[in-house]
C-alpha cells in the first residue's frame, strides 16, 4: 500500500520504521529537524502535509491537540485515502467523523510508548507484540477496517477493536490514573522528605516514573479526557477508603483481602 | 570482626555474601533449606541462633514479626555483641530497648529490595551505592554506632543517621504509600477492566508493580507502621483532591502547576 505518516515523532517514527519495509511509505512531521532524523534513517519524507497524497492510507500521529487541524486538512482533500491516527482519546475524533462525514476515518492507538519524545528515540521494537486499540468512528467502512487490521499486522502488533466511549473510559484507568496517582505521589512525599532522593528505594522509583511525563503531555492526557479520568479517580477513592479503613481499624482479614486480590492481578500481568 | 546474620533471605543474604569477604561471619536461619543454600553460597552456618555467639555484632534480618522475639534471645545472653537489626518499622524496636536495657541496639535499614524472598535471590550488588538508615535506641552506644557504620560502609552501602519516628515518618511515605497506591490501583482498574493484561502498558506495570509484594508481607508493612501509614495517606489525599479539582474544573494552570512540580522532583530523582 501507499502510506502516509504525519507527525514522526516516538510514536509516527516508530510506526514508520515499522511499515517502511512491507509498504511504499512517506513521512511529514512539521519540524524540518524531525523530518531530516526521519531521512537520515532511511524514510521518504515530503515538505508539506498534503503531499502525502494520494495515498491509500495515512496515520495521522500527531501530538493529539493536533490531531482535529490535521485529519481536517487531509479529509478536504477528498483523496479517497483512509485517515488513521493516534490519538489516546478518542471522543473528539469520534465527534469530528460524525460532523464531517466524507473520508473513512479509524482510530489506530498503540498501547506502547517510553520515556521521552522525538524521533531520535522512535523503535519499531516498541510496538512487537503490543495491543493496538482499533477504534471504529461513524464514517469507518469495512475496507477501512480492513486496511487498518493490515497495518496492525504490518507493524507487529495485535489487534483489539474497541468503541471510541469504551476506548476513553479504559484509558482513563490503565494511562491517565496512573499518571495522576504517580504525580500525586512524587508530590506528597517530597512535601514531606526533605531529602527524597536518599529515602526513594527501586519501590518508590517504579510507583513514580510516569511521573516524569511532560508536564504538557500530562495535562493534555488528564484534560481531554475528563470526565472519564474523573470517573477513575472516583473508583480508586473506593478502594483507597477501604485500605484506608482497614489499616486505621487494624482490620487484618480486610487488609489482606485486598492486597492479596492486587497482589494476584498484578502478578497474573506479568 | 565476628559477625552473626540471624536470616538468611534475601536481606541477610545479601548482607552476608557482601561482608564475608572482610570478617568472620557466621549465618543462621530458622529453615534448614535456607541453611544449606547459604552453605552452599560458602557462607559459613550454625544450627542454633544462639550459636552465633559470642561475636562482636550480630544483624538480625528476620521477617518482621520474628525481630524482637530474636533480639529478646540474643539480649538475655549477655555476650556484649552489638545488636543490629534491619526491621523496616522502628517502633517497636525502639520500645523494646528502652524497656529491655542491656544489649547496645541500633537499627540498621538497608533501603534496598527487588521483587521475590528467599536466599535464592540474595545479591550483594543488591546494598551497592544504597541508602542504610542507622537508627540508633536508648542502649545505643559510640562504640555500636561506630559497628553500625563499619558494617554499612563493609557491605557498599552509604549511612544516614535518623530517629526512630523520623524513620518511621518516612518510610511510610516512600515505602509504604506506594505499596498501597499500586495495590489500589490494581483492583481499581481489574475491577473497571476486564480485559486488563490487553490494555495494560508500560506505564500501569511500572507505577503497579509493587503490587506483587506478597500479601503477608503488605499486610505487615502498613499494620506495623499503621499510624504514620493513615498520615501519608492523607498528605497523599490533599493533592489527590487538588489534582481531581483541577481536572473536574478544567484549570489548565493549576494542574500544569502540580504536573510540572511532579514532573521536575521525580526527573531530579533519576
Amino acid at each position: 500500500m501507499k502510506i502516509g505518516v504525519a507527525g514522526l515523532g516516538l510514536m509516527g517514527g516508530s510506526l514508520a520504521l515499522a511499515l517502511r519495509g512491507r509498504h511504499d511509505l512517506s513521512g511529514y512531521d512539521i519540524s524540518r529537524e524531525a523530518r531530516d532524523a526521519a531521512s537520515a534513517a532511511g524514510i521518504a519524507t515530503v515538505e508539506r502535509l498534503e503531499a502525502l497524497l494520494p495515498a491509500d492510507a495515512v496515520i495521522v500521529a500527531t501530538p493529539l491537540g493536533a490531531v482535529l487541524p490535521t485529519l481536517a486538512a487531509l479529509a478536504e482533500r477528498r483523496s479517497g485515502a483512509v485517515l488513521m491516527d493516534t490519538a489516546s482519546v478518542r471522543a473528539p475524533v469520534d465527534a469530528f467523523a460524525r460532523e464531517h462525514g466524507g473520508a473513512p476515518m479509524v482510530g489506530l492507538h498503540p498501547m506502547a510508548g517510553r520515556s521521552g519524545r522525538g524521533f531520535a528515540i522512535a523503535d519499531p521494537a516498541l510496538l512487537l507484540g503490543r495491543p493496538f486499540l482499533v477504534v471504529p468512528t461513524a464514517t469507518s467502512t469495512t475496507a477501512s477496517l480492513e486496511v487498518a487490521g493490515r497495518v496492525v499486522r504490518d507493524a507487529g502488533g495485535v489487534a483489539t477493536v474497541c468503541s471510541a466511549p469504551e476506548h476513553d473510559r479504559i484509558v482513563a484507568l490503565v494511562s491517565a490514573l496512573p499518571l495522576a496517582l504517580a504525580a500525586a505521589l512524587t508530590v506528597a512525599a517530597a512535601d514531606g522528605v526533605s531529602d527524597l532522593a536518599i529515602f526513594a528505594g527501586p519501590g518508590f522509583r517504579d510507583t513514580t516514573r510516569v511521573a516524569t511525563t511532560p508536564a504538557e503531555l500530562a495535562e493534555t492526557i488528564l484534560l481531554a479526557n475528563s470526565g472519564n479520568v474523573v470517573a477513575a479517580l472516583a473508583r480508586l477513592r473506593t478502594v483507597l477508603d477501604d485500605l484506608e479503613r482497614a489499616i486505621a481499624e487494624r482490620d487484618a482479614s480486610g487488609l489482606r483481602e485486598i492486597l492479596a486480590k492486587a497482589a494476584a492481578t498484578r502478578t497474573a500481568l506479568g
